[in-house]
């Protein structure tokens, strides 16, 4: 093989979302001195968030089983570690049987299973309305909400043909993934002007065109709160999606993986929404976002609904999906444990439970603190207009007045020319014809963003 | 989809490698409350093998940066951790700049892909031939080495005529890739009788044979040592791979991640054998296997050599498979600093050294020893023959006088009822054809293998 070797064209076609052209120039800025401020990814602790106390210190423990039973038996030697940690350190090894360096069932640990059961009962009250409480046996624990996703989307996409109906503009995670299954990515344009709603209009357009084109949608996948929007969906968007759900034949993917990301505003699940209808519901769920922001720790699930049988088969969906992930062996335990973390959290009256709280109240109030700054410094921009309520970790303003030949990859490239603020343009996510947009992750430390806004805003007005 | 779904066939004709009958029944038993020795699966720490102290102590402090500093501080304060335990961790804290909570590259850590190409260095001793020195920006970490085998097989495949060569026997990992990517598995097989050795006719016998049915076989599986032969491969049959690789425009994937299971005999890498040949060279490894046996962390590399430039493109191999892991974002933190550790391991003379050495070698050598057990009790049993070198964690013997119209399945699900060994039969892995095989991990602890070894002898010989 001295010559070339032919590449599987379907990954060819997966667009690398990773590096453009403006992360790249910011990186040359930071190796010439100059400071820069990323607002282009969604990694809060790459960017200086600190991890919360309560996790890391049973992570800590369950790594050092050791350590650990010393101090379970002689808690006075536990240094900074509250008994309450030690405890629950403990009865999580102890639920996991083989700790954090063995297999696990391709699912994952059962406890943790088990434990998201309870966290969705509890969040939704769906227990309290009739055989609609969670399965564990229908819960996979996945490396970060990707790999369910990945699992989803390959399954379902049995030929060319297939299509996958997808917010525009959506996460690249989806595009790249339905282009590497060989299916049909069908965008569909929830209306940025009313703060990106969606009505059965708007869905059942995409719909036709796809079937006008001999396209077999599948599904369709809803992120709520958005990415790149950031928008929060309201209850009515979600009610109409599951009416043409139900209509169209479609499964519902639901990437939720930012519903801790509401800042006080109320979210409703689309578990909830469903209820007790017969439409297969995938939803997926991470440690990376939230107010946990673990995205190195890799850990996730996905929970599904109402799992349809398989065609040919005397199988259900769910075996499909867990037969995809006993070919991974199994994710990885850390990830796991944090899940179990993440859906459970320090008891009621620990001494773990207030600086719990604090450290996560101060970590969502610093969010939305700088989403509000930022949002407020966009009215003070000509022709700066941010829609929707604001969710997740980010802001996708549309930039109405740029000048005439002038796109936005020219307008974020020349933002972090003079700046140093790293953004994404919006034609990285894909975005409504003839509109420009630009997405800012609001998560580096305040004071860098409230140094850089007069600046921004200067840079604008003169800009457009 | 109140009705049933399509799947994608490709991933329907995947074999479901994971849940066999035979350990079904061994659940059943279990819970039955019978005695069960689960020599099905290589999972040392799930069969009672403690981790390594040094690397636990290390990913403990690198869970809790806080205490971690504290110690670095106050070392005074580290009750069981030693100072060069504290020190290594500062340090890898500070090579990752952002510890376990954040996205890292998608390539993984660079300060662990530098280490992982020192270690190569050091093992090959290829630095010193001229040009040979691995290159950090030509590994990837991993979750898993099957993570990075996955990787290399999607590329690779670009359509259904394109083939790779697998052993038989095989691991499941591959045919189960191979059908999920739709290409075709060409089998090859090692000549059992001379110890599962290779040469150039075993080799072109199966290449014939594909190229007459129009498949293209791009690439060449060799696990070195075996899974599930166990059997480690002479440097004779590594060197007739790499003429017919050669002649034959392969590029090779060396599965290596039960290099340090060769029990005292001498093990060659296949970049060895390869050198500076311009054969397109994928080796795994993995914080698996070894004697570090940490599966659940799901850490492992890639390390590619001569990779080959794209048809139609201006990328490389490398760049593509870059690509195909930055839609995973990134691999797991904590099973990439379980590779740093792999391949460093505690300095010269520090406290955590000796230790280390005591564990490594106690585990090593129990292996061996319950390996040599069981190979000498094969003696005592009629028409049971073991060929090859031992190494990995397998034994693959065959069963050479069954009797006629009873199959390896048959004689494993006897050999569970009436002992509680739990083994797996050799048609879970293919074999020649009218053979019969089992493979036993050596992985429960020695007692209880040395328990039912007389048990098994004696069934053994009642039953042929």
């Amino acid at each position: 093989m001295s010559h070339v070797v032919t590449v599987n064209p379907r990954i060819l076609a997966m667009e690398y979302a990773v590096r453009g052209p403006i992360p790249q120039r910011a990186a040359e800025m930071a190796q010439a001195g100059r400071s820069i401020i990323p607002c282009n990814i969604g990694n809060p602790q790459g960017l200086g968030q600190r991890p919360i106390t309560f996790y890391r210190q049973i992570l800590s423990l369950l790594e050092d089983p050791v350590n650990l039973e010393r101090l379970g038996r002689a808690p006075s030697d536990a240094g900074t570690y509250p008994a309450d940690v030690i405890e629950m350190a403990g009865e999580m090894a102890e639920g996991s049987r083989t700790g954090t360096g063995a297999y696990t069932e391709s699912a994952g640990f059962k406890f943790v299973r088990e434990a998201v059961s309870r966290f969705i009962d509890a969040r939704d009250q769906l227990d309290s309305e009739g055989g609609l409480a969670s399965d564990p046996d229908q819960v996979l624990l996945t490396d970060g909400a990707s790999g369910g996703a990945v699992y989803v989307l390959e399954a379902l996409i049995s030929g060319p043909q297939d299509g996958i109906l997808v917010p525009i503009p959506q996460y690249p995670l989806y595009s790249a993934s339905i282009a590497r299954c060989g299916g049909v990515l069908v965008g569909y344009h929830p209306d940025e002007e009313s703060g990106w709603t969606l009505n059965r209009s708007i869905l059942e357009r995409s719909l036709g065109e796809a079937r006008s084109k001999g396209v077999k949608v599948k599904a369709i996948v809803v992120i709520n709160p958005g990415n790149p929007t950031g928008a929060l969906l309201d209850v009515a968007s979600m009610k109409q999606v599951v009416d043409v759900a139900r209509e169209w034949d479609l499964a519902i993917i639901a990437d939720e993986v930012y519903q801790e990301n509401t800042y006080g505003r109320p979210w409703t699940s689309f578990a909830r929404v469903v209820g007790n209808e017969k439409i297969p519901l995938f939803s997926l769920h991470s440690v990376s976002k939230g107010f946990y922001g673990e995205c190195g720790h890799r850990g996730g699930y996905l929970e599904i609904r109402h799992s349809p049988p398989v065609e040919g088969t005397n199988l259900t969906l769910t075996e499909v999906l867990l037969k995809q992930a006993s070919v991974n062996l199994c994710p990885n335990t850390m990830g796991q444990f944090l899940v179990h973390l993440m859906v459970t959290g320090p008891r009621k009256g620990t001494q773990s439970e207030e600086l719990f709280r604090r450290e996560r109240k101060t970590i969502l109030q610093d969010l939305e603190a700088k989403a509000t700054m930022i949002r407020d410094s966009f009215s003070k921009m000509d022709g700066m207009e941010c829609f929707g309520r604001t969710g997740a970790m980010y802001l996708f303003p549309r930039l109405s007045r740029l000048p005439s030949g002038v796109g936005d990859f020219d307008y974020c490239m020349a933002l972090l020319e003079e700046t140093g603020m790293v953004t994404v343009n919006g034609a990285g996510f894909g975005q409504a014809e003839g509109t420009n947009h630009l997405r800012v992750a609001f998560l580096p430390p305040f004071e860098l963003i409230e140094k850089v806004m007069p600046r921004w805003v200067e840079f604008h007005n003169r800009y457009v």
